[in-house]
């Protein structure tokens, strides 16, 4: 853990330069618009230490899998987020002396990435070892409103006489920095420097980008012409460079305009063309407008997202920062692409799909974004059913069982651990849930007929073939698996993937039974397409009635699994500090063996089935585990805040969502400098609409149980509803609800039922 | 499966040569002396498909271990067992058109591998696509007597008028098959092509090897003077080439004598002379010595160590094949070198030491070569206790608790799969029960005060430290482990690790004890070696009294491990056949949830521990695990053909021992290519004197309890025991020992105790 930032309610701010903080920092100031995003790079030259991060969603690397030992079933390849062509490059040399930040003495360093408005800025002081200093103030943003298009405003303020040469570039020669074995995966198609562009091709899979740029040069105001630059080109490189004579107190103001395209949007022979055009109209756009246009993107977004917390500016900055991150990730237009686990702020981990997606992002998109975007999410899903089935088919199911990967691109598993791969199947149960949560927020069950159904069918189908029927217990178990405690691998019966499982055969079955009842020739037609046995659904009851579930004496204390209790049983807290993150200080075996546990596990399944409990059980099983989870996953705080906050916990509930939302911002696990942890921030934002606000939808209805954490004077949110939009404003006694929807709506709080009025509030005392 | 070699008492014979079983035939003629060895590749020039392969026993790389997610206490590097410069080269080419053996029509091909001689032959004739023709015979050896010495006589009948262009070399430019990045493992130190050597050295590791050759050649039986050979050098390569003319029926032949001197027998400054004299000398001293003194060394090896079987060829050369390949494989002169599980006929698996020594291959020694022999076995892991402890440190053990690991070669651990490496500890079981089998079998506690204890010490201390007792059970339960049944992975309660770890305890105790009443001084300087507290032999006393066995109701029937009363059970044979071996169709999943075990687990430790059992208790087991075993190890067949032979199952018995013994021979696995199975051989040893002659060591003597399988006429065996020559001859009704030692021996036969005099025999009939 370290803190660094300056807290600030709208901006995340370093000042001062630290070199042995600059990769975290490249990871927090990223920038990105959904579609491409980059790490906080430097556009000077840097010779220090730098993880070079700029990706484009949806573009991907099969790499060469690397295991220590093959086993049947495992897939053929990781798929690698691609590390892509750089196009920031604008590098300056003085008087022939390279301005690189690791060799120069920086002042008055200051990096900004406002939340508000998605601009990313820098401005320094820096003194060459020749001497000679300039003043350096930079802005940048990738466009929200142009998802192709980024820019940059570069300012240089002499403090020499002499020659400034720039070199503006785009250079697709980079590297994966976790290649496993060392290839570039890059090959280069077409450049022009004349033209400004460059466009390349990843090995495999053939997926093309084209980059191109435009520019405008200034001297004090004054856009520079004949500037005579001369074009730079080398493999899979371009550049235009330049030479300016400067006096003191000259200031030279470069404005790039980049376009990103790739061959998921164009044909290949209209793709380097389109760049260049994209570039040249932003230029012609010019940078004011393009900012303007940028702006009311993130505007509208913060309309219908934003979380306000007064009293509390570290908790705010928290809140905002995994908001914009998530919306910088994940926009919602096209369903092909998904949430990585580093969205577009690293490479690390591979894929662009977990079931991060489902569990912990799925509720914020819902809440904030067009009904569009959640609906592409799921289906996502459905257009990678088919090789869900065939990954089922080669771990040896059959009939239509499908089995969704742990980790995905293109619906291919491509994970490679087989304690993760074959095992940690409770995804499954996720996907489904999605369908159901989904159902549920909108009161709309089309989705059903449109897909839902069909992956609804196969998943079960892969539970009643994953169970087996123990003759000794007299029940069907569900032996060999993993939970989302990956510190434990292998265990046998774990209660939540049981519970899940019997739990999708059941929904399954109710979707069934509802379509039957309104929707029956669609019914059949999905019935005929799957072929569908009613013999199938017979045994889907005998398991759901069947199914063994290890408790403990009280059985409302579920076990994590068989065998759990004969565990070494103690206290996470009674583990030496120094001893923490234990996967970081123990070895694997001694961490399996412990009762210690990675992220929510029983705890995770009583939250996507809190419906199903009283509360007595989720407190019981609450107090058993959460002394012994040591959160070494981004994904558990989360879900340990809600409950937290459901119990009546709230320090504890305060204390879990701060740990969540300023994960990254406090580089709490030390591992920001890899990239964002951008799944669990839909899970931080969960921490205060279902925690805080105890926002769920009950019997149809959206309801709240507020509570306040005690040093906040007040949060306030904005929400989405069915459509309608409101503002939930929770005080120290105080819940307000507004209505800025286009209807009526009727809202439980704290269990009794408001109608609000178009444009109305609603105040509600509680205690 | 398949059989494509002839059936022989002594010789291993292929007849006509079939390139798609080069790979098999290179494993299976492989040659060596324990020092050095190398697999059957031809001296020829041969572009088909190929294994080369030439290995020195204790000479390994590091290779950069290639793991798919890296976890704490995973070992560096994976120790390779390293390809060594090649020193067979005999190349021809005939009117400058090289003698391909892929290239050329070959005719009345046959190999042959004589195992009572050591000696490799080969013969053919030659056609090549241009016209001409040769006659070839060679043969070669790697001297048992001269164990830094090879030699082969290459013989060549011309059936063409023209130039024979001869080459002669040592090829240090190769590769590992298995290197984890295609990386070199050895680099030039010093050669030359003039003085005939080359000197190379492993990268990291820097073990040299300095190999040198000496040679005559011959025409029509007169050694050819003026042959002005050029010399060729490239990288880690030297040659000699000489052109010689020929006439129809002219007789050329060469004599190739070969040393090869590592780094861990000579200093650096002296190796490369070395070598040179050493080739140098074993000119001088003619083949037809070499091959003398070699043939006296193996005929030695037969006297001691011998089986004859009449009436049953097949099974007659399987285990002559078995005794064969292990001689080739381990001499026990060097206390630093042990036996890999492809001893020096390929490189798959790395490492040298697995459990498997201990395990399978000790009591082949013990009985079959001098008592030096197992001692140094025995020293190897004392020599690694260290390290053992080290690696113990690793995972978070402590106060001299040592874990030996899985697969090493110089005491580190080199395997990288967690569920193995952390947790495959049973190992640690049979090197302790090494120490008792030593000890039992030569009724000498000695190794005790000289390591023994030490090792049994440590190895306690880990049970002690890797046991925790269980509230729930009131017991001590062993949580995570795999057993020696690979197909499954961290179980909990291993019925086998639990009561071998318990039994090491008890095991310790006893010889404390043993020592405290013989060997009172000794023993307290051991203690305060190792730091002894009284207080542990306490806690190993509570762990021995409260230790958890998982049982069935039945509490005779041992539980492979907590849970396995779960799945879904049914016998092997209902596999299908297509589906055979399950590890090649089916997924790891699958085979993990499935009760297919691999080999023998819960049949280990009652063999192991067999004196502690009734022989109801191990029919019981037997007869329930035995169908659920799928034998995909080759350490399986053994120990149920030994358990099948004590329980009568005669058929049963016979049929695994066809299995043990022709498992390389007949390609059983589809593996042979890779190289022989050398640790599963001293199980096929073991069949026939523990399982079909029923030896034993039982209250301190020899015991015997015979059975002759159906269709062998007799067998016979040579014997040492505690320095005493014996023979054992089993036939139908009559067993026949005679003592050929230098004092009486007192033996057990069918439960009688007899006394052999000097040079007499008995025979005693049975049923």
């Amino acid at each position: 853990m370290r803190k660094y930032l300056l807290e600030n309610e709208w901006s995340v701010i370093e000042e001062g330069f630290d070199e042995s903080l600059n990769k975290v920092s490249e990871s927090i100031f990223s920038t990105g618009n959904g579609k491409f995003g980059n790490r906080a790079n430097f556009e000077e030259y840097y010779s220090g230490s730098s993880l070079l991060g700029n990706y484009i969603s949806g573009i991907y690397y099969p790499d060469k899998t690397k295991v220590g030992w093959w086993k049947n079933g495992y897939p053929e390849y990781f798929a690698k987020v691609l590390n892509a062509p750089n196009w920031l490059g604008i590098k300056t040399k003085i008087n022939a002396n390279k301005l690189d930040l690791a060799a120069s003495k920086l002042m008055d360093f200051r990096r900004e990435l406002n939340m508000k408005s998605g601009l990313l800025s820098k401005s320094y002081q820096a003194t060459l070892s020749s001497g000679e200093s300039v003043l350096v103030q930079s802005e940048r943003f990738i466009s929200m409103a142009n998802d192709e298009i980024a820019a940059i405003k570069y300012q240089i303020t002499s403090e020499f006489e002499g020659t400034l040469e720039l070199l503006l570039d785009i250079d697709g020669d980079i590297v994966n920095s976790d290649s496993n074995y060392d290839e570039k995966f890059w090959v280069e198609i077409d450049k022009s420097a004349d033209s400004r562009y460059l466009t390349v091709e990843t090995k495999k899979t053939k997926f093309r980008v084209s980059e191109s740029f435009a520019y405008k040069i200034y001297k004090n105001g004054t856009e520079a012409m004949e500037l005579n630059p001369e074009s730079l080109e080398s493999d899979k490189y371009i550049g235009h460079q330049c030479n300016i004579f400067v006096q003191k107190g000259d200031v030279i103001s470069i404005e790039k305009f980049v376009s990103v395209c790739s061959s998921l949007y164009y044909d290949n022979d209209l793709l380097s063309n389109t760049a260049i055009q994209k570039a040249h109209a932003a230029a012609l756009t010019g940078y004011d407008q393009l900012k303007e246009e940028h702006l009311d993107a993130w505007s509208e977004r913060w309309r219908d997202g934003d979380i306000i917390i007064e009293g509390d500016v570290a908790a705010q900055q928290g809140i905002r920062f995994n908001i914009f991150q998530l919306h910088q990730t994940y926009t919602g237009k096209d369903a092909r692409l998904n949430i990585g686990p580093k969205g577009l702020t690293g490479e690390k981990y591979g894929g662009s799909t977990y079931w991060d997606t489902e569990a912990y992002c799925l509720p914020f998109y819902m809440s904030t974004a067009a009904k569009e975007v959640s609906y592409n999410l799921l289906k996502y899903r459905y257009q990678q059913l088919d090789k869900a089935i065939e990954n089922a088919q080669k771990l040896g199911f059959h009939s239509g069982a499908a089995l969704f990967p742990m980790v995905t691109m293109n619906g291919e598993e491509c994970h490679n651990e087989w304690e993760i791969t074959f095992e940690e199947i409770h995804r499954n149960g996720a996907i489904a849930y999605a369908i159901f949560n989904y159902c549920r927020y909108y009161d709309d069950q089309s989705y059903l007929t449109e897909g839902g159904l069909e992956v609804l069918i196969a998943i079960s189908r892969f539970w009643a073939q994953r169970v087996n029927f123990s003759k000794h217990k007299n029940q069907y178990v569900m032996l060999g698996v993993t939970g989302p405690n990956e510190y434990e691998n292998n265990v046998n019966n774990n209660w939540y993937t049981n519970r899940i499982a019997s739990w999708c055969l059941e929904y399954t079955r109710e979707c069934m039974q509802y379509l039957e009842e309104s929707k029956v020739e669609k019914l059949s037609s999905i019935k005929e397409k799957v072929s569908w046995n009613d013999s199938e659904g017979e045994k889907w009851q005998d398991i759901i009635e069947n199914m063994y579930y290890p408790v403990d004496t009280n059985d409302r204390l579920k076990l994590q699994q068989d065998g759990f209790l004969d565990k070494d049983i103690y206290a996470a807290k009674e583990i030496p500090a120094g001893q923490r993150p234990i996967h970081e200080h123990w070895s694997w075996d001694r961490i399996l063996r412990s009762c210690f546990i990675k992220q929510a596990d029983v705890l995770q399944g009583l939250w996507f089935l809190e419906h199903l409990y009283d509360k007595d059980t989720i407190e019981i099983n609450f107090d058993y585990y959460e002394p012994l989870t040591v959160h070494e996953s981004s994904l558990s705080s989360c879900i340990h805040s809600i409950q937290a906050s459901l119990l009546g916990k709230h320090d504890k509930a305060y204390q879990f969502y701060l740990n969540a939302s300023r994960l990254d911002l406090d580089d709490y696990n030390n591992d920001t400098k890899d990239g964002l942890h951008i799944t669990s921030m839909g899970g931080t934002w969960m921490t205060i609409v279902y925690g805080f606000a105890g926002m769920r939808v009950k019997e149809n209805r959206l309801t709240f149980t507020p509570n306040l954490p005690h040093n906040w004077k007040s949060f306030n949110f904005n929400l989405l509803f069915r459509g309608q939009q409101m503002n939930v404003n929770i005080g120290k006694k105080e819940i307000i609800l507004t209505n800025h929807g286009t209807e009526k709506v009727s809202v439980v709080i704290l269990d009794k039922c408001y109608e609000i009025d178009l444009n109305n509030s609603k105040s509600i005392k509680y205690e």
